[in-house]
């Protein structure tokens, strides 16, 4: 008799139960105002994960002997924000429940807000730490509210001022700078202080929220709004693996890959190496 | 002194006043279920027109005779639906108000029901010729009503059976098929009854939308959803010119270019040639 | 507790027990001369199948009716043919050996070699009907026997003469004409004879192999041999229709797209669509 | 002792001595107005041609039969337009001394001028068919009297009224199909008078132009200036094998691939399946 | 009423006269000797512009506050070098006369060269500063002297010994870099002696053009002749900020930007956001 | 007289009895798991070496003072892979015997092999520098021995341990750096010890095999295993130069770029550099 077709992430096919990390993507991006097809971004990175190895010579580790289950995708609707929000915080809640940890792949940033929010109930004194190239604090964006352009102001809505540190930040309005200021820690263009504060949330409970547009568009053309002037892959690879293996993640996400437009594949290669990364890292 | 830059479709650079039809751009597409990119249509099609003359040697005529104005794309909300359709409402409604034609270039088909709903307003026996790859008839998809995939459905809300007429359709869920049989008449795979309900519906007011993945994916692979077995180029020239030099038009759209998947240029330029036969035809 | 992530073509998802047809992707392409790639058309149509609709308004008939397996892809070894060929052969002897029907997606052609050794172990009288813009009926290529260009004389080399009927066929050189001539029944450019060849091999055991390269380049451009003058989509979507729903199938294959090729995705789509008309209409 | 590499057209490698026919390529595209790429067209013809079976079912002749010799690409100066045509004039002079028929792949359209020059100088009584979907008969082009679009005005220059026959034609501005009205003969849209016309030219001295665009772009995406409604494969493939095997063919050229356009190699394909089908034709 | 569709450079719409710097478009690719497409480069600069944000953190700066006015492309002719250069030389004399700062984008480099005559005129003591991949020093090209290859040395005719200074200069023939090395100032790879030039030239009237292929081919890979080896984004941003806030630009240029060789987008960002940098540091 | 059509790499153009250096292609990729394509590598080489300069400014040395013969690609047969070996080594060994350096481009890794054989016969005491981001030291993969991923370790069967010095291995499964550990040495990441390497190998036989994926992919797309985390285009220009000048080079290639994977051109311009620089290196 023979089997179904089931694809997952490389390596993660252990059982539900066992599982420590439970993977899902979240395949949305209506709020995308310049260039969508992030939609797109979570099953190419399960598909082309086969290109990488299971084990890596950065950390000495092998996904071979983790216990990661991968659900797939979440079917959200288009064009109706909050039911798709709904939709991923329930995902969320459920492999909290289970004392797992939540690990989605979007979609466009904005999906972060639904995973938050499941965490958020759950974890009180959350934290969160948040590479990007866009500061993503806008109130509203065109007049929406729930935009990816303003996606961490809604997380800051719940968790309020001083537990959001933000790294790599080189785009965005003057009025998001100056509210940034005031509410929570940016640390533009690098990672500069980022080992500080690892040793400083030592211990509490952490979301951490990647958006790959973060990396330089030379390595990750593969996005919908390209910002020069980002790091580099290395420098990347060592940021998440510091934060995963320090912290103490309770969710986390990877965002942003936008495959089509980077046909030669290399930003999806890069988007599954640090989720292979960041895999591995997490205790 | 030197000139802004003005950009219209060819030759569409009349003064406002004189203008007997106005082409605007919707570019929205944040309820596309498959691939997104329509957004990216209305600018093309402006972008390249360039490459087109202004005189068709089928109809011999030239757009240099005509009075069109072109008053650029909306700028739209992405993700909160009914905002966006509000906005193409107004637009529609104050060229009507006007007293000319509003040409809406889209974007996706759902753009149609912004339009739609102000000429429905307006004239009250309007009808609809739509051609179209797709029933479009669903009454929800995936939990949303306001969706491509539901837009002639949500027009039928609005002026009832007997006033729908869809041309080409070879695409559909079985449900579809059967409402459309009980509400509306569907002429299945081509444009076979096309000249008698040109006649039928002579002198009454129409509202005409193309979606343009009526057309094989052959000549126009660049849509979302490119859907085998469609008609070729002359037949829906031949079929826009038929509709548009014998019916009454008072709105109409021509939607569903996402032009970059197809990198050749060769759907935008169908494209172009259709809304430029379109312009020439309509009286 | 979340399931595994479940990836099938569209709608064929029933228990391998109650299955009539079960789906298996070849996923080969080591042999292909002149530029590879159909090694992603399994998975590239397995994919983008949740673009189709599962109801067929051409047969009036639903997937959604029928009781299909998808077993995935194929896991083969590249730079070993016999090895590949060798585990082609055992899937399909496997699929027979359950009295169900093996549906191959190709791949190159190849890999119909391996499904056809163990269809022809069964069925004793098999007919092979075979669509394909080229002849492949070379003794050899380069001096490989086990080329996709061979694969129709490999064929021939089990069942010998007269059991062979060819279709579409432009493209070969002059000797692969003049063999074919006295082995095989050739029907060049076109299927002016199918209609008397489904008669004339009714109820007999028939291999059916879909070369998609027998469509022009215009519609399926996704291949790695695009050879002018072919099909067009009506035509194949006829053809299919006829031999699955008048012959006894034994077995078939899909094969020969090579998605990268055409990355507006229309190539795929046509794929996907013939694949659901064949599974349709198959008895 | 090993041999240089030599890149010829598909089996276009006899002795210079013995050759009926010469290609060269003219890779030039200098005026082009809308999109440049032409002058990748003859290389990439040369390189693609191993595509193809030398061998012809349509005709059933084989390349192997043939004396052709290809001498590959000029080189030429971009941007000093008249340099270019007298390079292309000087070459296709030597061919023409050396009693052989020259066979120019483009670039652009304006390289038939050069080629034409010297056709016109040795064959007093030439006459042109020309085959495209752009009447190029302005008698300038944004003030460029040496432009693709003015290339057959160019060539009446040289040999007045009633001796260019044109099919084809889609695209023009008024005044070039007035005016051609009256000094040429033009076929709009189609080939429905080539019959007749090949005949009453029986004899005659004839150079043969070649504008691939004449075909639709389906099946010829990768060009510069893609104008919908043009003809398919197999129309173009009969028509240029009725003139070059029935036409005293003293000069040809085939242009305006643009490769890069079309990823999918197709209209490449296309295109070299045109040359080799003229190449047998040509008496 | 509706407006016409402007469309300019982000944030660029103040009025003509109250402007201090004038953008204009220079789309011409005639001289290119490889790959041709940088006539698409001011459009899509333009086009694309709105991915940014207005506001610079690097500057703490935002184009808000500055008076730009963008007067579009120029139409060119393509084929007649000289004519082409002349529409330039009147449009940067129009800005100039009206004393505001001309701000050309390409186009390929030769447009300097139409530029930098009017500046020339207006400017005797005009100096040079040249980023660049190339030495475009070459006497002639092919036969040509206007050629991008040599626009540099053109400028040299102008203005003689001394008085160019390059930077970033990695490729180029012998000849090109013995002569430069005798009559201007080259910095090869790289912009070691940037900060002190800059102090040197303080207070002369500075012509700065700005090839973008000085970047290393994998940040900007949408070029003609991309050249590994070059700088990155940073280091180039620091460069053109450095030299435009410090220096009396009286006239510059970017160019060289041909979009559609990248199509991930990630080019033209770049593009733009070198463009921002400069026009937010020019004082 | 017309001269038929030579293709060479840039300047690679002396007579075979006058050239030290005999550049030839292996345009094979059967074994290739992951992305086949770099079938095209030497050709596309080869024709776009033409965008290069001859003259190096990094060494000061141009190719016009060089003897190199450049000898075509090779015709290998797809699904064979021992005689591709068999027919490359044999290629290796006419250059060998005719006391010249044998240059190969590639194709996939696996090609090293067949040239190995050849160079280790005639050098009983070679030893190999290998720049690569795999290990390429599996035993077999997916049951094949003849592998791309077992490139080095088949070289190793022939020479055995502590001959081989690897350098930029980031990728491999935990077995492969095991074993490599134990047998050869590894470098990994980075080219940290090479100057202590090419110093302690002077004078030895050295063949010299250069997979291009050592590079980042930002600045090497085109390649089938993008592997995040290489060095950039600088760092290996310096390495192959340090190696190619100072080592005694009996044999070397350049492998594993496949073009069409980069579509801007630039992973292929970055090759043919690199094959510059070496070519102008080696004594």
């Amino acid at each position: 008799m023979l089997n179904r077709n089931i694809e997952t992430f490389l390596a993660c096919d252990c059982d539900y139960n066992d599982a420590d990390i439970v993977l899902f993507g979240a395949p949305f991006d209506s709020t995308t105002s310049f260039r969508p097809g992030t939609r797109f971004g979570s099953s190419a990175i399960r598909h082309e994960s086969f290109g990488l190895e299971s084990y890596s010579p950065y950390q000495d580790k092998d996904l071979l002997d983790k216990n990661i289950f991968d659900s797939g995708d979440l079917e959200l609707s288009f064009g109706i924000t909050e039911n798709a929000l709904a939709d991923i915080e329930e995902r969320t809640e459920t492999i909290l429940n289970d004392k797992k940890i939540p690990f989605m792949i979007g979609g466009e940033h904005l999906v972060t807000l639904g995973a938050f929010r499941a965490v958020s109930k759950k974890y009180e004194d959350v934290h969160i730490i948040h590479f990007d190239a866009h500061a993503d604090l806008r109130n509203d964006y065109l007049g929406a509210e729930l935009s990816h352009a303003c996606v961490i102001r809604r997380c800051w809505d719940i968790i309020g001022d001083g537990k959001i540190y933000q790294f790599g930040i080189r785009s965005g309005d003057r009025e998001e700078f100056r509210w940034g200021s005031e509410h929570i820690t940016t640390n533009k263009f690098n990672f500069d202080t980022l080992e500080e504060v690892v040793k400083k949330l030592k211990g509490k409970p952490i979301y951490f929220t990647v958006d790959l547009d973060v990396l330089d568009p030379s390595v990750f053309p593969g996005t919908g709004t390209p910002e020069a002037g980002g790091v580099d892959f290395d420098t990347l690879r060592k940021a998440v693996t510091l934060v995963c293996s320090n912290c103490n993640i309770v969710g986390c996400d990877v965002n942003e890959l936008s495959p089509h437009y980077d046909q030669s594949g290399a930003s999806t290669a890069v988007a599954c190496k640090i989720v292979r990364e960041m895999l591995l890292a997490i205790k």
